[in-house]
């Protein structure tokens, strides 16, 4: 399997690793080319350390797989699936797609990484806009495994279920969300969540210290690994339907106090930026996010003995 | 420190468990002297089992600081710290605490481990009710270690900060809710994310399966070990005002579809309890619940490698 990344940023280098360990052969290209350079640099970086964390195999092969295009003719050359990651502006999109709709092999599904722009708004006027989706990774994906697969209207179902299975085979968690919508699905929990969240630190029901504790101590633990409603099918004798007869009304009458739609308050957002800081000082962000990548690797490989995600 | 637990239920053995193992001496208590055997019973098949896990360091000595206690005097006999577990409902409670209050040491702290009924509901008319407060534990304690502390508007908060110290002294996760409010904080969290999980099941966006997988191997990993404000915090450059500025608009723009305050559909949760009966039939409700506490333990014994939680 031929796989093309377009656009040889951190989210194309980590497509590339993601695409090489699951076994397909990479073709990764930049506009820029000295960027392309640096990109395969960090990348065979970025390898070896996975393997020292035993996440993949063998990175000798890994890289192997991957190699640079001079030209984007030849990144799309022979490729069955293209994942392409340029910069989140609507008129890059277009001109991008309207390229590798007209240079790609006709049978090549075409996939955008964007995160906030939904697929028919840069594939409308495209020939083969049937290929085109979205397929949309949380950073780093070779870390993080969920990918949200989203069509346009006029997406092909089996163009999605063809992304699904290869997304599926190099060892992510592709989920297919139905029709367009913003945030897709992985940030619209997120943002439900975070809402009530600033909502109770600006009241004054707790510290930002402790609710980040009430979740990773509480909360996050059985998400980590069921997700919410499997959690709530456990959490009550009778399954499920048994928990919503139970807790339904509690949830209701919570969520009346929950339909705020004001924009986050500056006061509330610099009070949580000051406890950060006291918990955290900005100087040690990046410490930390090593520190965090270091916890998602365990938890990983964790999650690899019962459920393997990175492909023998 | 001696303990007295009130009540031997599952979430009275589960405390019995959790105190002993921090080093406290436990008195444990229930009206129903046959309850008292069987709990006696299924707690040293717990404390076994937990030693099995590598979860506490020596079953004997942990089963040898819980005793059952004969009548309530004696379970409250010199104990410095009571936490009651009886059935939820307001009499219940107003009855045991009048008792607690009697017959406890008078600089005892007395907490209940209710999940929805506020400390102010049933403690107004006791003399004592400066040193009453909410509990509130995720079951089971000994796996899941946050604590939400509540207390009412006369607890004092020399009292609270007792209450936390002790359960932070046993290897839980204190958090303190500085005002009473329906849910506490981690059901309210949990509600606002469930609450859209609904939503986009009923209008057809995602799949039950896919939503689980959507948090289970994307949202969930990093919120199991950072929570949510850690989460953008090292999400955006500058951290988290910064990621604010970035993203809050889209997450307003989302909040507008958030605001439906309606139950949840009866039809809505038939077909969720039906995609959940596909994935788990009925009848391996039981074995899948063993299955989350073998990957609760799990999880928990990889975060005590860097944050202790079973102090030794």
């Amino acid at each position: 399997m031929k796989v093309a990344v377009i656009g040889a940023g951190l989210i194309g280098q980590a497509w590339a690793i993601v695409f090489a360990r699951g076994g397909c052969d990479v073709q990764l290209w930049d506009g820029d080319e000295q960027a392309l350079d640096t990109a395969r640099a960090l990348v065979a970086r970025q390898v070896a350390e996975l393997e020292k964390q035993r996440l993949l195999h063998d990175a000798a092969s890994v890289m192997s797989r991957i190699r640079t295009s001079a030209s984007l003719e030849e990144a799309l050359n022979g490729a069955q699936y293209v994942q392409e990651n340029l910069p989140e502006k609507l008129e890059v999109k277009k001109e991008i797609f309207s390229k590798l709709d007209t240079l790609s092999d006709a049978r090549a599904v075409l996939a955008s990484s964007t995160s906030s722009i939904p697929a028919s708004a840069f594939t409308e006027h495209l020939p083969g806009r049937h290929r085109c989706l979205v397929a949309h990774p949380v950073n780093p994906p070779y870390l993080i495994p969920v990918v949200e697969l989203c069509g346009a209207p006029w997406t092909d179902k089996s163009v999605v279920e063809t992304a699904r299975s290869l997304h599926a085979s190099v060892g992510q968690k592709p989920v297919v969300v139905h029709k367009e919508l913003e945030g897709f699905v992985l940030n619209r929990l997120q943002g439900a969540l975070l809402r009530e969240a600033f909502r109770l630190v600006q009241n004054g029901y707790i510290s930002v210290e402790d609710l980040d504790t009430t979740v990773k101590d509480g909360l996050g633990l059985r998400w980590a690994f069921m997700g919410p409603f499997e959690t709530i099918d456990l959490n009550a004798p009778d399954g499920l339907q048994d928990y919503c007869n139970r807790y339904g009304g509690m949830y209701q009458s919570i969520a009346r106090e929950q339909t705020s739609v004001d924009p986050w308050d500056v006061k509330v957002v610099d009070n949580i930026e000051q406890q950060r800081r006291s918990l955290l000082p900005k100087t040690e962000l990046l410490d930390r996010r090593l520190w965090r990548d270091e916890r998602l690797m365990e938890l990983l490989r964790l999650k690899n003995m019962t459920d393997p995600v990175v492909p023998d």
